[in-house]
This record gives structure tokens, C-alpha cells and sequence, in this order.
């Protein structure tokens, strides 16, 4: 018997299991950028996210910070635990790139002093836009204690993030993640972490590993993300 | 002797005095909106906003809010002590309106449960784009203790001019004010209040009394501003 679908976004499927607070994300050959409006198959991208997030989600359990990740279970599949997603992109720089460096004129690739964070509001049909802590709180998105907790834990993923990441000769540029309530209240650590979802830069050429390849049209992909797991792969397997 | 013009900005020049420390200011007959894309010469308007913001900045120092303001001079002309500003425009909003209602889809003229604050970066080639506090101290705009002080200034101006419209039977639904830093370091309120810079409704009708006037095509502004000066001088002068 098929599960039954609960949540299909740009780049991955959700679905039920057999055990209730428990779900099973099917991993997409599929690329996207600016918000949706370019859409492309790419085949293997699927199984390359599932398997660098598997990789990195259990690395940074090791390190003592829990996320909704449970286990892989194939090539394209992992288990994960059922959260109240929390609307907001919660991006954290460490070094100007992309919207922020053209919005602020504040030039590329330039180190910033402390790492910075900027909430987004998840919602296609706004676009996504850019909002503040108050509006976290008017729009009920969070409660001020939630905002600090959101704050504190997406600096601590970037601390182990950059780590991580230094250990496989990549600079971690900036990245987005995503919250989630389990039904005792407690937040954890959701989504994905993955090209897609973070810019990565080789150590030593400052070459992207990352989705900026798919929206600045720099070449394949595949071979890209096939790097960074085989480099994960190398170290952490 | 023509005093040196030292700033000239939309809707005001700014000239040097004998004294070093003190700018006389010329407000203009000039309507801009789309940050300047559209501009408009509208007699009277410079002496309507020179009255408005002259008996507001005297009403704000009767309450013990200091400001730049210092005296008015003629009905067109202010005295003010000189500032460094910052460029940072600061709104803060009770009722949603304008391009917070707009951007999240929030829907026009709903009461806020509090008020709330935002920052935009006074940068007229980059659109003058919403910025979090992060992005103030990245962008060295401001330090964290000097975000502080200007936050609890803003919604303080908010308590005091809620009161001070409320008497001559306007709501204020948001505004936008600038600071600036006196040589020895001490935050001011500077810039301007008037209905270039507020949303103000009439109380009984929700009528606009501001630049939305201007902004929506809604009919001539003087007769407006002339409305809200005639309150203001009833009620205080």
C-alpha cells in the first residue's frame, strides 16, 4: 500500500508512516530558483541531497544538536520525525554573498566581521520576503522566547557547520534552515542541509559547490554536489 | 550674503548660520513619492510642513523629548542644531497600512497588538531597502547600544504623539522618523513630523490627512495639511 502523500515542496515529498509522529521524505530529481519560476529535472540531484543531509544530519547529531533527522533509509529516502514547521527561513552569513551583498551594495565574498542572521518569511505567494523580529511576533509566526531560542541554535549549527565543513576543505559561505515544533513545544533543527541550501566554497579556489552553479548557469551540477558527498563520504564514512 | 547650502533633500534645504553649530532650514514646495520617481512643485506645501513639524517639535520638548528643532523663523524657514545623522529611516507602526500591509499580505487599517518597529536604510540607490539589526551594526550604521537608544526613543515619540494627535481627533497609524548624533555622541530626534512622514486618519472618519493623498491620487494635499495645521494651531498655539 502506497503512504499517503502529506506535503510535496520544491525539492523533496513527505509521507506518512506506519508509526504517527514519524515521516518518510522522498528526495526529488528536481532544481529550482527564483522561487519557483525555473524549474529543471536533474536526474541523481535526489540522491545526492539525501545522502549529503543524512551524512551532515548525523554529524552534527554526534556533536550533541539534535534535528528532526531519524535514519536514511535508501539512496533517495530518509525517516524523520514529524514537526509543526515553523514559517520562517532563517538564513546565517558568514560571508556577504547573493540577495545580501546586492541588496546592501556591500560587495561579494567578503568576510564579514561576526557571522549575521536575517528571518525570512516562508510564503510563496509573498515571495518569501525578508521581515524582522517584530513581525515574527505580529505575524504569530514565534513568540519572543522562540525567536531567541530560533537565534541561538541557528548560530550554534553555523559554529558546528563551518567545522564540518573546514574538515572537508569547504568554506561555509551562508546557509538557510528551518525550525519545527514537536508537540511538547521543544523546537529542533528541520529541513535539509545541502548545496542547496548553503554556499559552499572550495577552500583553496573559492570555486562555488553549490546551487549558485544552477542559478548562475556555471555548468552541471551533478558533478558539483557528487564532490561534496564524495568528499563528506571520505571523511565521515 | 547667501548662506553656503549644505544638504538638499526632497522636501527641505539645509544652509549654515553664523553659528557653527546651528542650520537654518528651508522647507520646500516640492511632492515626491516612488523615492523621487515622481515629483511634484505644490505651492504651500513648504510653509504647511514647516508650521506642522515646528508646533509638534515644540510639543515634543513641553513633554521633555529633546530634538534638533530649536526655534521656527519664518513660515517656511526653521533654526536647528546640526547633527550627524544617522541613515536610518525608523517607522513604527500601529495599524497596518501601506507597504507592511502590502508585503504581508497583512490587509489594510488592522489595529497591531503592539506597536512595532522597522529599520530601512536611508540609501536612495538602493531603494532605501528594510534592514534587521544585524544589518545596522554589519553595516556600521549603528552599534548595538546605539540600536537600543533608538528603539526605545521611537516607540516613546509613538506614546507622545498618539497623545498630541489624539487631541486634535487624528490617528496615528505609522510614521517614520531619522536621529542624528550631537558632536558628543548624544542621540537626537531630527529630521521632520508632518504629513509627509505620517499616516494620519481622521478620527471619526478614517479620512487620510497625509501624504497617501498625494501618493493614491485622492485629491489636492494643501487643503489636507492645511486641515492638520488648523488642528494643531487651535489645540496649541
Amino acid at each position: 500500500m502506497k503512504d499517503a502523500l502529506v506535503y510535496e515542496g520544491k525539492a523533496k515529498k513527505l509521507f506518512k508512516t506506519d508509526v504517527p509522529d514519524q515521516l518518510r521524505v522522498e528526495y526529488l530529481d528536481q532544481a529550482t530558483a527564483l522561487n519557483g519560476a525555473r524549474k529543471d529535472v536533474i536526474f541523481g540531484k535526489g540522491n545526492l541531497n539525501n545522502q549529503i543531509t543524512s551524512i551532515v544530519f548525523e554529524q552534527l547529531h554526534k556533536k550533541g544538536l539534535a534535528s528532526h533527522f531519524i535514519k536514511q533509509l535508501s539512496k533517495n529516502e530518509q525517516l524523520i520525525q514529524a514537526l509543526d514547521i515553523i514559517p520562517l527561513e532563517v538564513v546565517i552569513r558568514n560571508v556577504s554573498a547573493g540577495s545580501f551583498a546586492k541588496r546592501l551594495a556591500f560587495g561579494e565574498g567578503i568576510q564579514l566581521e561576526r557571522p549575521i542572521l536575517e528571518f525570512y518569511y516562508k510564503e510563496d505567494a509573498l515571495d518569501d520576503p525578508m521581515i524582522n523580529d517584530d513581525h515574527v511576533q505580529i505575524l504569530k509566526i514565534a513568540n519572543e522566547q522562540e525567536i531567541e531560542t530560533i537565534k541561538k541554535e541557528a548560530f550554534r549549527i553555523n559554529q558546528l557547520l563551518i567545522e564540518l565543513f573546514k574538515e572537508i576543505d569547504i568554506r561555509l559561505i551562508d546557509f538557510k534552515v528551518e525550525f519545527g515544533r514537536r508537540a511538547d513545544g521543544e523546537i529542533l533543527l528541520a529541513d535539509e542541509i545541502t548545496p542547496d541550501t548553503c554556499r559552499l566554497w572550495d577552500l583553496a579556489t573559492d570555486e562555488p559547490l553549490d546551487k549558485d552553479v544552477y542559478r548562475k548557469n556555471l555548468g552541471e551540477i551533478v558533478p558539483v554536489y557528487q564532490e561534496v558527498l564524495d568528499r563528506l563520504e571520505k571523511k565521515f564514512n
